[in-house]
């Protein structure tokens, strides 16, 4: 069984009308919904709650996290970041959706500045599927076809992900690397570029499928992290005179 | 439930009472036995058996195959390559032990001359983890150690692997990428390198755990093959004058 | 110096008086031509040349070998193919054109179908340049626009880049790894895609750029090949006792 | 002509008279003096100059930085650190050399902790070529070896290289990622192990080579960063109706 805890700005929902009712649950709630249809434990956390619901208790028993933030990224408390960091390298699997790539937490896990080109003008997106062979997109067919979404475009200032899943294509012009895999520690993460606010996105079964698959990849290896420090030899080392 | 098929070269068994001893049921039963302990179900073939035991039917429904073969790659049927190479590229796992660096279908899929340096000289052997976060090393210390193993030295003339697992120390002073991934069509590989035949390797716990949780990992996606060829427009263009 | 030279099958040229027209010296000429204005020792070599142009004195002394095929892959000898790979193997860097993606060398050297999907439909190309570091987009703005081109699309059938330098957007709907990078052996392979043979693409100057940024990319590094097979160790082994 | 400045802590050298008798102009000395054999302009910066000699006007001209600190990373300045960061993104490229994994300058770009085994006990190293095609190794053999060094060993807690180039083996029994490149933004970063100040590493030929080899390989290409932020379609949009 694996835990999940699903973290939400929730601020969006609060303010904006046409937000709520594409997602009355919130977009955690949107989340953690079809997210139990497998057997998956789930929890929800949001940015309001006391330690933005990242409480050590609740990072220590989880073994994906999934991110999702836009308005308040500064908001989000640098120790609580730190802690989400560490839990990473320990071996917690990490989704970062959308707009979460402007998040402190990947921002400081990819060391670039994450940024990109961006328009809210309904253009269609078409995410197509580039590593056929990788369970992320156990299920889905060639592509994804979104009607209307926000555009990311390239150039994403990423390191060059380990594995490119997905890339998109959108009306505007633009392409995007869409889907990638990252490894840090002990931990895996998997960056997925859908999911503006006033759009039905999460509501998408592929797009469901799609991150459902992410949360089984990124589950965490059963390892503790590698020692560090100083090391005695596992071998003799030969003494050696002066040169 | 995942169907492995396992293959052997099974003539070191024949010829010679070193390995009939240490695998009395050959290289293929010892692996076919330690599988079996996990869910998985699991056929034999080997180099001797009609169509090397790769039948079309055995193919079509083999999930992951493991290959072990060493000194009669020449005599593996080109035709039964093709097929198998195919078989990856529809999504077959294709797990590569040891010596099976030359076989056919491990060059055919890789495009290189898979060369390396080897010595059998009792090298002690340890295979450090270098991606801690790979479900291959799944329950693996930080290290595995062999008292005695063939040593296979860098350079290794693969292509770069998609991910780099482990990497061995030798005792007579080289070094090796000994556990390696790559993804060709919807097929996953591992190419993993202990195993000669002189030695009890596939009877050391952790060297078991690796090829099962490769097993695992190399599992196909459910996906159809991509669809190649001319393609219909999937949105108006254009019509443009001639410059 | 860098020794470079262009193949081309050079058939389009025969039969298509509107291929001739865009290149009266045929795509090798073109491409020769603007190759030279760097400090670049170009040949041209075809199909129809005995050995293809390719003897072993021209691959020998070739430091960077172009390659455009396209009608006639199947025409080209297996073994002079083998040659050719042999020398990328050796350290001869390789660029791909276009359509040589379906050649026997590329395909060989890749260990996959090298499939796609295609369309004459003069769809509008646009290069977006995903690895702003790279030298080979040395002097290329953001991405490259091609007013009218052939299509290809995903699932392009090949390895995972080790370096994704260029993604396509397609105005019919399609993207596309544009831009990728391969090691093999001592040697360096570049695949560019764009120039079908009745649009003006080897006549602009951004794609001949990238060609001349290629080359000198791809240019042998002073190496001979590793040493293989058996060796001598470099440190004492232990004698050890039977277990 | 590519300009280059060697960082150095250079505070072994006021401390330790090892390390002076080793390096009597200071590592960033001995370094320099090698690189001007090139036709390379090198300026040396250490810690204890004003802004710790990375002044705006320095960083601005400087084409490669390289970096070796180990006693007192946490003295550098994080403004500083801050803007060496942007120039890299910004294309400058980056020379991590040995205990420089634990600068804030290669932590905060990796994102992970660079952590890793280290034991100072005059180790043989050898450092095996595995990437042979890359022109960081252009004139070098199949490995370097040092007859004492100090040891550092995996785990090494660093994001998968975008190529691993070398891997170093040690006589007590470790083996380590010791030449491994990186693309970061506009800029191109390699770390490269050896260089333990109480040994004559730096006066190592096949080392000078690397180091030589790695400021060509790391200059900047001749490009804008990217532009980031709100875009204007660069193609017509269709209205949607709500559906």
């Amino acid at each position: 069984m694996v835990n999940v805890t699903v973290w939400n700005e929730n601020r969006h929902e609060q303010k904006n009308p046409v937000v709520r009712d594409i997602y009355p649950e919130g977009i955690h709630g949107a989340i953690a919904s079809f997210l139990k249809e497998d057997q998956v434990e789930v929890k929800t956390a949001t940015l309001d709650d006391p330690e933005h619901g990242l409480t050590d208790d609740i990072l220590n028993t989880t073994d994906v996290l999934i991110w999702w933030g836009h308005l308040a990224h500064d908001e989000v408390d640098d120790a609580i970041v730190d802690k989400v960091k560490e839990r990473v390298l320990d071996g917690m699997g990490l989704i970062i959706l959308h707009s979460g790539h402007f998040s402190k937490i990947f921002k400081t896990l990819m060391g670039t500045t994450c940024d990109l080109k961006w328009r809210e003008a309904d253009d269609k997106e078409r995410l197509w599927i580039v590593e056929p062979s990788h369970p992320i997109v156990d299920g889905i067919g060639e592509y994804i076809e979104l009607e209307k979404e926000e555009m990311y475009g390239e150039h994403f200032d990423i390191p060059a992900p380990d594995q490119l899943i997905m890339m998109s294509w959108f009306e505007g012009g633009e392409v995007f690397r869409s889907g990638c895999t990252y490894q840090r520690g002990n931990g895996k993460i998997f960056y997925f570029r859908p999911g503006h606010e006033t759009y039905p996105t999460y509501h998408n079964d592929e797009i469901q499928r799609v991150i459902k698959n992410a949360v089984n990849w990124a589950k965490p290896a059963d390892r503790s992290r590698p020692v560090y420090g100083n090391a005695k030899p596992l071998e003799t080392i030969k003494e050696k005179t002066d040169s």
